[in-house]
């Protein structure tokens, strides 16, 4: 199965994030497992998830990290790790009602406006050294 | 704008994963982003926000946790840290060149065998109790 | 060998944290690790770190919680990845030559100004209620 | 005040970690903030502070980041995080009656069985390369 980024338009492709989302909620729900999944703990759980994601690149200088897909064990665990993380935010949205798509979408809106396109070319974009931003400002 | 977690068919309803995912490589271009997003930097960058999305939850009581989207002030601030994850997720994954939702729905499929679904109720499915599971084992 | 939270001022105790930082130097310059070293690299594998140990309690109640070490199997994770998480805090201070226990120091001093000392029985102190605090305020 | 990594054995220098310990204790009790103060949530908060000390790092190449304390403000982040992640370490022992100075000489003692020192100069020490390491496995 070779990896594609972009989502089929076609039947039988990738499913949609609405589809796995119920495969999620059928899986724990088979398993009981649904007074585990308050708001809190998915939300340790993601972080916890993440943190195993970085933990892969953590060693690597930047030219390793690119390279990372080309050696078959690394590239299973970077997809394994992503599956983890996607799986606990879904499910992190379930609990608290909130559609991820929704709330992205808006996140960008609201960052066009707070991040404006520079109007020349050369303009300092480097984000980190702009002192005057609010330290918890992130490009997306 | 009202929650959904569901993501609707109709024509003018929430966006796709996929489009989202262009809008965000669009916004990187534009303003040149694209230097800093190198898959060890969006991991690192993944974490840093699961962990801001944790801190909205870190003194709660469970009780105050589950009524977190009450709380106008704190809904904004979970539906924003929702969309940081959700972006920094589609980016590394357009860095390193894996679909996310491949990714899951494969990782959905080894758990089902993994963790198969007990036979009669009662039985015990606390995953913590359970010392010979892989201590990095994890429910999803 | 029993746990004690006080460092014993008897000869033969607990090292200082200035001796294990030593231990740490040196451990890593006889295995060649200091390329590895490098302040952003360590401050990643902090935070993994702290994953992990968050990792032991992301499923469990606050009752559980509370009783965790007298569980020898979880205990011994506990102590495990608050050691882990200590040398990566030291190797990272070494790293960019901050005095770990001179920035608490400050930091305490700091603290005892931000958050004064109510100043009758039964002030509320509940700090996530306090919607006027800034976001990253976090109380020691 | 400078920064010393070393501390000093004079009257008058950097206090000890048991001083600081001590210091927190009394500090969380004149607040009443004892109850929020439970294993699983200063192992969140932990989690929580060590990734806004990688937050200062993330976008940074490794030259800029070897170079972080030579900007004033950025020194002054690093140093406040590095507080706000010892308190919570120490802390979080404090709860679980664990000595942090006694579990990092233990998992160094373990460290110097599972990684000897290589035997000849040249060793291929990447410890990012051998597969055979469990995935979880972590120099110091």
């Amino acid at each position: 199965m070779s990896e594609r980024v972009t989502e089929p338009a076609a039947p039988g492709g990738a499913p949609t994030l609405e589809e796995l989302r119920q495969r999620l909620v059928d899986f724990a729900a088979a398993r009981r497992w649904e007074p585990f999944h308050t708001p809190k703990n998915l939300a340790a759980a993601l972080s916890v998830e993440a943190g195993e994601l970085l933990e892969i690149f953590q060693w690597l200088t930047p030219e390793e990290a690119a390279g990372v897909m080309s050696e078959p064990e690394r590239a299973h665990r970077v997809r394994d790790e992503v599956a983890d993380v996607l799986a606990y935010l879904v499910q992190f949205c379930t609990a608290v009602g909130v559609d991820p798509l929704e709330a992205l979408a808006a996140k960008i809106e609201r960052n066009e406006h707070r991040f404006p396109v520079p109007e020349a070319p050369g303009v300092n974009t480097d984000v980190n050294r702009d002192v005057n931003r609010d330290v918890g400002d992130q490009p997306l």
